[in-house]
């Protein structure tokens, strides 16, 4: 007879350079998340809204939006690789593979890349992983690295310091119904914004997006619904026990939230003619989000390029930022700007030569 | 290199009578949609929560209640018709067509019927409109026109007074099964209540529905997950940086989730064995709604008709009105009722001598 | 012409020993449904997120869990059995029978076994009940007696106490599918916790699971989605008016809430590699849940038996409990925990022999 109080998760001293966790659930997109999630982020891409209007472009059906699929893949590698964090330092390099449906389960498989102790906190460390996410055919919809500070356990425990050599290397690339199949591509222009084609896209300009939402504690049901296990999202006593411990002594709004809704609100300005976002190359949450707080964006473009091998599109490269407005300090005159989200986004536009005439 | 902000919707100076709009975005009505909406309204009526019995009565399957299918399509006109008002004024002629069901995909389309500047105040004007929403057979679901209070953008630019002649003519009224297409028309009155049946109606009685519900921030969320793209729903920073421009100085509750309340919370009285709402000829927005109201109902029946080409339906006339309780000024001694919705509303009801005996 | 404001609900007087409701509405699980309150539970059970792994395991999709069926039956019988209650008293020999799945229609059906009047109080009695749900196929999915506290409508009205004879027998057993039909046992082990197989439980042990999850009032739209019409939980106005008459003075979190919750915060120590709950022998919620409050569960394994008939399952006998924790009286030094739940359950668990191996 005992009393049993499990450890959920890993710790620093735990994980092994070329350790590969097949993270445990799974999930299947079914509609009411697809609800919650696509409307949740103010995305005005038709792609994700009007079933008639994704096949009308060669999909199979209504498009997972790339922050959900992200949401999903990521989530299931939570209660492994992140239960036990203090902060997810950075995204690396997420790319995005096969389209994702309702209905469609997904996998994820972490790979540890390396892990590397504090050097002036011996209570902690960091740990870089690759993860991959496959629907029920094994297709990679979407893999990426990242860094994530992970606490120890027990401080004198030993650290595996190291790195994978090679790395792991997973081809993913978004998969774009052919241009060829679509009949009369410009039936449904109607149905978009008319502004936002590739030739609309001048590198150095910036969209201040003009929309902004406010976070509730809603927050917390969408992240209960990807299955995002970390407690410092929903526990409101343990934060209340020792708020000291916490950032702002509050739930914290985890990161896929503002993650997904930043992505939203920069749509009908940048992504309302993308058939997909392609890469990631970094992303980083800059300052937290609390229940309260009203989340906007903007984005900069830094390059527009050709598509490699569609003449129909053209690669945009930009910077999304996402900001907030924190209370003032007592010398300051009104709420102050907070960035919150920093994300390098590279993604595929339809040119109007081939859609709108 | 520029910073852009762009300018959402359209501002009075820049509608012109005839002028056609066709609405961007067009949604696909998912199960989680359905879902929130349908349950959020409190309805009882089993044709909005049981699929055999809608089957029974001839639908194809569940059936999208009247104040969802509303929802969806007066949502997609407004980044184009009123992202920029100051009010809704007044719903008219607003009726039914096709049944609307799951995975059915909605289309918006809006014709400027007339526009007029304020005679006092040189920053806005009324603009009156006709919408109709098809499904993806093209089929009309809904029609109605509405009058809506709108900004200008520059207070100088001429306004292009005037009326379209002749309006616009839609054919719009309930497609219903036929009675005949049903066995055993009775098997199934055990699910409804056995009270709200034609006979049981009689002009000049006044129903004050028993339930009422508390409106909490989850607006935000039905509200985006309808895509309706008005910030004062939802950006709560905006409302922060100048209350007294905005209705009580709070987020205000998007007039459609009270619509689809009162309705919702009417239905056990009057609504329960009804197939279809067939016009509502006025409704107005007669209060505000904000976070925190509890939502109260009353039906006065004002008729009850023949129900053309069908003698097992009969046609009820009624109007149903909104209330909340406000909080007492100074000299009053307790909450104050305050109306928040009128809506006059005609239904179809099932006779007890074919459905209950 | 009259004002009409009906009673809703049946009260102490109106019920007889062996009447029989067959209850209004009846409900088609939809994949809203289904998401909203498979993950507002912290299941981590796969057979409820994965489709894959359910069809593995022999279902035909994914697996309603148990407290969601529990949910959407009684909640039917809410409206006839307990609207005007004072309290739910017990929940006595709930059995599990059926799968149920997205897209089942179940209905609900109740017969009064007992009624009894309060020896001390003339306004109130207890009415015990059994309940039974079913499928579109006439299936039972769900059988349960309870014991609820009615009120009078009118105090001097004559109550028809007695006891049905016999009771009501129902037969209802969790319908697992046959070993033999799972093709390669193990192959998806690695999506279920490895600590959680029958081989791993002893009697006396007690789990304190480590997660908890804060309710916010999600709870009313969460409780509206079940068709539960008790005006306890949603009706803010109500309870204002006399706050004095209501538990704590504040709108009560709907039973079924912490009770599906309960179960899911369980999940990851007790239920990860079960594929069914077969009985709850007496359940009672010991102590009220509000907005704002953290529920924490326990787990006490009482008995491991065979599960008869089959040697790849065990039966395990435990109590489930529930807790928050309650802000201090005036000599109290900190937060102190208070029961909210309690449950006899027994749950069929795989065999590490026949699944893991």
């Amino acid at each position: 007879m005992a009393t049993i109080k499990k450890k959920t998760g890993y710790f620093l001293e735990d994980f092994r350079p070329g350790q590969v966790f097949r993270h445990k659930g799974g999930k299947t997109l079914n509609e009411g998340l697809f609800n919650a999630f696509t409307d949740f982020s103010m995305t005005t891409n038709p792609l994700h809204k009007n079933a008639e209007y994704a096949r009308f472009f060669g999909y199979k059906g209504l498009l997972a939006p790339p922050g959900l699929v992200m949401n999903i893949v990521f989530s299931q590698t939570v209660s492994d690789i992140s239960e036990n964090a203090r902060a997810n330092l950075e995204y690396i390099n997420m790319r995005f593979g096969e389209p994702v449906y309702i209905g469609d389960t997904l996998e994820a498989e972490t790979t540890i890349l390396g892990i590397k102790s504090s050097s002036s906190k011996n209570d902690r460390g960091v740990v870089h992983v690759a993860s991959v996410g496959r629907n029920q055919d094994g297709k990679v919809v979407i893999a990426f690295e990242r860094k994530v500070q992970v606490w120890k356990n027990d401080v004198n425990a030993a650290v595996a310091e190291g790195e994978l050599e090679g790395g792991v290397q997973v081809e993913c690339t978004p998969v774009i119904p052919p241009y060829e199949s679509i009949k009369e591509p410009a039936a449904k222009a109607y149905l978009s914004n008319n502004d936002t084609y590739f030739e609309d896209f001048r590198p150095g300009d910036v969209y201040e997006h003009s929309r902004g939402r406010l976070v509730t504690d809603e927050h917390i049901a969408l992240t209960g619904q990807l299955d995002n296990t970390s407690q410092v999202h929903c526990n409101q006593f343990l934060i209340d026990q020792n708020p000291g411990k916490y950032i702002g002594g509050k739930l914290i709004v985890y990161g896929g939230v503002p993650f997904n809704l930043c992505l939203g609100i920069s749509c009908p300005d940048v992504a309302d003619n993308s058939p997909a976002d392609v890469i990631y190359t970094s992303g980083k949450h800059v300052g937290p989000v609390f229940a309260g707080d009203t989340v906007f964006a903007a984005t900069e473009i830094r390059d527009a390029r050709e598509y490699p091998g569609r003449a129909d599109l053209g690669l945009l490269v930009t910077t999304l930022r996402g900001h907030k407005f924190r209370a003032p300090k007592q010398d300051e005159s009104g709420p102050q700007k907070a960035d919150i989200f920093y994300l390098e986004r590279e993604l595929a536009v339809r040119r109007r030569s081939h859609y709108a005439s």
